[in-house]
């Protein structure tokens, strides 16, 4: 498979299909400046085979039965200074579905294989243009909706992330190659490594991993958006709110395929912070088992989410202890931030506001005022539940009133995802994973030295430590795991 | 506004938005390389300000706070050397939406405009890379979907149009100049021009005209799609008959807004024949104004429809009659196609099939007989009528049974459409236009002549022609008349 992967000229569309001007055809492997050759006319009488790297020519893209199928651009690389190392050629012609799809049948009529998903940056890959890690890079660059965001695949793009695991794996290298030497004296029972020294070698590269490790929770959320859980009672508001935060920015939403049909998660860009909003199904108690599901799902994303907005209806004073208690019963850690909303001030209450003044009737306050009161009140109910909101927002989902603000304070609630970092973040789940590898074996290393094991079974689990880091960079791959990472590309990348 | 829109360096994305590898940004004007260089930091030291035209630099594009944007290889064309004419810069950078709106910003920020629909090929228009009938094909290059589209927007863009123009033109100004050639004498009361010979000239002209002005249908039908107006009456399964035609190639369809709330238009390839089906409003006695005006609407849509599909309800074969009657007295001419379908041919019909048989009770035929039955009846019912069906097809829509033999009889019976022309086709209805003042011109000077009107006057009717057709290469142009042309351009082209 990898061979014949290898062997072929591919063709694909580079650019995205749809209305536009111009479109970008690649050409990629050592028969790519041939196969252009049998359906490009240069003009004046130049020869796509003399052309330079980094050239570009002009003329006529010809059909098969003779005649001008386009007007084009052609642009020639040479081996090794391409995107993917090997001889490119890119089309530029117009961007017509009927003239695009001739090109491209044309070209695998005179040899082209269609490529791949992520073929052409597999190819960069294994042509050494890029390591793995910068590879998967690609892909997050181009997906890359923010600032942030951007900042931390670019880093990785260029190389950042992969200098920092070859620095560590030199210095684990070290600590290895020192004890293999013992091992050529074992006879002798020698000691090359002073143990103790180890252990410091050791924890060093240990604490480095654990901070790459703990920093996946902030690159995650700057690339995959901060989980913001939206519940409440049954009929607050929840989707109404969800659709007036997305609505007026529907251009930069995409949905995500919930897992569950109970919970829709949205992503927006909020003033530079990627958020990904989830709405959950109702809370209520119920013993139907459908239902209870659903609310299981709701939950474990309370749980999940670093921010919850907790919705109440301004209409149904009588059951935000019920809401509150429920919340906080789900809240599953102090670093999560909860912001009350009081939906619905643009209705009047069914119930008499006067329900917090002992039952008492009361005139009527004036609508600002009996607003703030409820706020107090809300306020009052948390603080008996043991928690402090990060804010309390009188809101009105239907009319928009408040989200303005809504948006400030999630936007500065989350002003370490919005500032990024200016050291390496961990974004991508398969690194994570293999540094969590790493981090084990590096454990079980440290273990064996204070067990007094022999200095072999402590290389050993170093080396199962150095083979972890070296997956992520793909110093050591296999074909599934290429399948796996270029298998999320698009075609013609 | 001219004036501004000619002296700035303008930018934009040439290619689609949405998920792809590559995004192009396109810089053009006097200070395209300036402004380029002063957001791309090129490799090994090279200047953009020295390469030549048709050559590429790899590069990073830097942010304003310094760091890397992106990597990206730049294209320079030299002024007269590019699709503008002139000096022009393409950036291929990475098809993130955040990496290609700052890079226009900066673009913006260091001084270039962002363009207008259409701008550059407007500007390749004012600096006489194209005429204006060539400008035009570029839109119609793109947007073409068949072979047969795409061949007449070729020849148009490679200027065969133009050329066929400029020859009439050349022909009709050779009159004009002999007329004029008399004005000069004009005391002398001489005729330099036989005006036998003028009438045979004039003649050749205006027949060359007419030809233009009758391909406009044949084109028209070949851009736009062949009008399909399918109609019958309320409930016998019209928009079910649409949707399984359109369904299955949905990627393909595209939505044409329509003009009145009650037709419903889509354009689809069939067999390579562009079809634009038109869903009408079912017809019905009714003394409602509304829907009475939806059923004006129908009448004047089957009237302008090159096929109608008349859709009858094999369960209500009473009323094929009325039905049948009804669309005999809207058709406009003898050169539409009727095509009778009798839906619903899963169904049982409700009412005893016997009905054609004089009300005798008859044993129920089998299904396949029965349906031919009615089919013969339906051909009886069209003859009396006094028309001849293409064909009549028992179909179901819903079972999306006899949709391939309806293909098949669509595709074929027009198999002109299908095969385009080798001969000039008039596509766009600003020429049809023009040709049609240009026509009645030389028809008026055609009169004048009977009439020996004196020959300054039947120059100006020739003049008044040769400026029409000058209208369609641009000779003569305003400023609202390119307005009017790029505002349908999509922006970056």
């Amino acid at each position: 498979m990898l061979q014949d992967l290898n062997n072929n000229t591919i063709c694909a569309q580079a650019t995205a299909s749809g209305q536009g001007a111009i479109a970008l055809i690649r050409v990629s492997g050592p028969s790519a400046v041939d196969i252009v050759s049998k359906v490009f006319l240069p003009r004046r009488d130049r020869k796509l085979a003399e052309m330079k790297g980094y050239t570009m020519c002009y003329g006529n893209l010809m059909k098969d039965v003779g005649g001008v199928l386009d007007d084009a651009v052609v642009a020639v690389y040479r081996t090794p200074e391409s995107y993917t190392g090997e001889d490119m050629v890119e089309i530029s012609c117009h961007a017509s579905t009927y003239i695009v799809s001739e090109v491209l049948r044309r070209l695998v009529d005179c040899g082209c294989r269609y490529a791949e998903p992520g073929e052409f940056t597999r190819r960069a890959f294994l042509n050494g243009k890029m390591d793995l890690a910068q590879a998967e890079a690609v892909a997050d660059v181009i997906s890359s909706q923010t600032e942030a965001s951007h900042k931390i695949a670019m880093r990785q793009l260029k190389g950042g992330f992969s200098k920092e695991l070859a620095d560590m794996r030199e210095r684990l290298l070290k600590i290895v190659s020192l004890l293999e030497l013992e091992l050529d004296f074992s006879e002798e029972d020698v000691q090359f490594a002073d143990r103790s020294e180890l252990k410091g070698l050791l924890g060093e590269a240990s604490s480095h991993i654990s901070e790459l490790i703990s920093s996946f929770k902030l690159g995650n959320a700057i690339k995959n958006g901060v989980p913001v859980a939206i519940v409440g009672a049954t009929n607050t508001g929840k989707s109404t709110l969800l659709n007036a935060l997305l609505g007026e920015d529907r251009a930069i939403v995409s949905s995500i395929a919930g897992t569950t049909r109970d919970t829709i998660e949205d992503t927006m860009n909020v003033g530079g912070v990627l958020f990904r909003f989830i709405d959950t199904a109702g809370i209520r108690r119920t013993l139907e088992t459908v239902e209870m599901a659903g609310i299981e799902r709701t939950y474990y994303k309370i749980k999940q989410a670093a921010v919850v907005l907790l919705v109440l209806d301004y209409t149904r004073q009588e059951d935000f202890e019920t809401s509150i208690n429920n919340l906080t019963t789900n809240l599953s850690g102090s670093d999560q931030q909860v912001i009350i909303l009081v939906n619905k001030i643009d209705e009047k209450p069914v119930v008499s506001t006067t329900l917090f003044e002992g039952g008492a009737v009361a005139e009527p306050a004036a609508p600002e005022e009996d607003i703030n009161k409820v706020c107090s009140s809300a306020s009052a109910l948390a603080a008996a539940a043991g928690f402090t909101p990060l804010a309390i927002l009188p809101i009105s989902a239907k009319k928009k009133i408040g989200l303005d603000e809504l948006r400030t304070i999630l936007t500065t609630s989350q002003s370490t995802v919005k500032a990024g970092s200016e050291s390496t973040l961990v974004t991508n789940l398969r690194h994570y994973s293999a540094l969590k590898d790493a981090y084990e074996a590096l454990l079980r290393a440290d273990i064996a030295i204070d067990e007094h094991r022999p200095g072999d079974l402590i290389a050993q689990d170093i080396r199962e430590a150095l083979y972890s880091i070296g997956t992520i960079v793909g110093e050591v791959t296999t074909d599934e795991v290429l399948g796996n990472i270029f298998r999320n590309f698009c075609i013609g990348k």
